[in-house]
């Protein structure tokens, strides 16, 4: 297999992230973009970029700063937003998708990153990585701008599955704990199980049993058990990572979207209604731009698939090179904390041996 | 029974809105100031007020635009915000809060308006106004503010019931065209089924059900069925009412709150960043109020239960006399239009005869 030497040619120093060119909305030249942007404010990065060969070397060879850190994998065939899952899993092996997380699964790279069809890259991983021993449902873990210090806080399941039982929501709480410690920095994150109160005795019963499974997890686990939470408790101080099943995660994510939008949308409007206000906003330039850099999606641009033999960060579709590079650099910063093993060590420590959910073939990895 | 007298004695012409004047967190000063407020712009209404008579007479006595048009009723005892529902059943018989929705079951109001407890209120009224023949679940229908030309959609249920099967959701649908229609004088509201996707296959099973039975009754019921819709919805345009379970819509509705709030904080940190910025925020101040009443909840202040023999708007616990009039003037909405005899008749257009749900007291009401 070619695939070694050319990984020592890239710099066996570097930490390798395989990046899907093939899939956004921009296409490949704003992820080529994204990959210059990174590679150009950090040297101990190096890639292996999947997509057809014949598109991306001219975009690679335009960009300086990606001399000898990019080889090329060529897939001819690309997943688009439309294909159905079950379409891709049949006729998805010559995809850049597929090619990316191949990567991944041989050990060439550490983290995949992808811009494309969400539910295709998560059924794709999952054949491919293989889920880790002992996880029965993985999840996708999104940021939400918050006042807390790091200025995001995490929730999963974004949309991952659409329903989770307690002990999936326990195994969930592991994992974005273990997340938000590798991937933000703090040493004891704060949990919140999402809930319609916060009183013990209200909600779903999976929910009871969940808080009882996620409170007796937090001392083993290094983290802080706040209890339920509420919606308005996603952008705000109480937690740092909040915990819910797929379908409300989903729901509240693009609620969360739809009305930063809305006011947003209305402030443009205000501040379009007259001359005076035309000049206010002239004015407020700065300040509003410093404000909108805060709740910009692209600055917090990264779904982390949680609860695979690997880790891949789902850039947004619409990303630009901006936001490519945002998601390059949280791929970076996991890789660099050996995320993927800690995280799997930390389930390994939590589960109970000889789940009936783990083949022998998880087993034996990471 | 003095009732009926006292009824004609405040105008028999005029539509008689029930008041709990106790249980809001500003007390019931504001909620008397509300009252005033609308009592001086609206010629056709009368109240009958609910609470401690001592503390409610003097209140009532300094508002001039309310003589004549105010019944107190005594009721000595107040639902806290903390009262759990449970206790509230078992001793509520003197509270504000039985007592204003007594005077809805016995027919002296049409609407009854209270600012407390919204667990016990739910409870309370299910008791004392019984559901309607053929609803399993009364729903709460909240507002979100929209670019659409009523500037307001309608959600439900925000959180009456944790779950909803099909049915119920369908329901949901009826009863949210209804309100739409009653409320807000759209004539063919457009409904949105709330899930993670848009395409059909998508989504939990019994979504796909109540899809199919919401599109059943389009024609019959007078509304459009637009289908799926997304969280990012809940403030769009691509419908009028957005039909969920509770969970899910009380999520939904804190989440919007909470990231309405960090945008809002955000911005006030922005334009307090410079004395550049803290012109430019002066500049703009005639704009920026014009957006946050756009935004206020204060302004689309009613939740208001549905499905019951009689209608409750449940006014925000943290409502000012700004925001107990707007309660009001929506209470007076719904009574003129008759919207109470005009939901029951759709409902029981729509579900079949003999339904087990339903016992024999329920179905000789309204």
């Amino acid at each position: 297999m070619g695939a070694r030497s050319d990984h020592t040619a890239v710099g066996a120093e570097r930490i390798i992230i395989s990046v899907d060119a093939m899939g956004g909305d921009q296409g490949p030249a704003a992820v080529v973009g994204g990959m210059e942007h990174s590679a150009a404010r950090n040297p101990d990065i190096g890639f292996i970029l999947h997509g057809p060969r014949a598109e991306l070397e001219p975009l690679v060879a335009r960009r300086r700063a990606l001399a000898g850190r990019v080889e090329i994998r060529d897939a001819p065939q690309v997943v688009s937003m439309n294909d159905k899952p079950s379409q891709v899993v049949r006729q998805g092996r010559a995809t850049s998708m597929w090619s990316a997380l191949e990567s991944v699964r041989a050990r060439e790279a550490s983290v995949c990153v992808s811009c494309g069809n969400t539910g295709a890259l998560m059924l794709m991983s999952v054949m491919r990585l293989r889920k880790l021993p002992g996880i029965a449902r993985p999840a996708i873990a999104v940021m939400w701008p918050s006042q807390n210090p790091q200025q995001h806080n995490i929730m999963l399941d974004g949309g991952a599955d659409i329903s989770a039982d307690a002990r999936d929501l326990m195994q969930y709480a592991l994992m974005g704990a273990s997340y938000a410690r590798n991937g933000f920095g703090l040493a004891r994150p704060r949990i919140g199980l999402l809930n319609v109160g916060t009183e013990e005795h209200k909600g779903r019963a999976e929910l009871r049993e969940a808080h009882d499974l996620i409170a007796a997890n937090a001392d083993a686990a290094a983290y802080e058990f706040v209890g339920f939470v509420e919606g308005r408790d996603l952008p705000g101080t109480v937690c740092d990572v909040i915990v819910t099943d797929g379908f409300t995660g989903n729901v509240a994510l693009k609620t969360g979207e739809g009305t930063a939008k809305l006011v947003g949308d209305l402030l443009r409007e205000a501040f379009n209604h007259s001359p005076l206000s035309r000049l206010a906003a002239l004015l407020a330039y700065t300040s509003l731009q410093r404000m909108r850099k805060r709740v910009d999606p692209r600055r917090a641009n990264g779904g982390v698939f949680l609860g695979l033999n690997g880790t891949v960060v789902k850039s947004h579709g619409a990303a630009d090179a901006t936001g490519v590079s945002s998601a390059i650099k949280l791929a970076f910063e996991l890789a660099r904390s050996h995320f993927t093993e800690r995280l799997a060590a930390r389930i390994a420590a939590a589960t109970p041996a000889g789940n009936e959910m783990t083949g022998p073939e998880e087993g034996t990895s990471t």
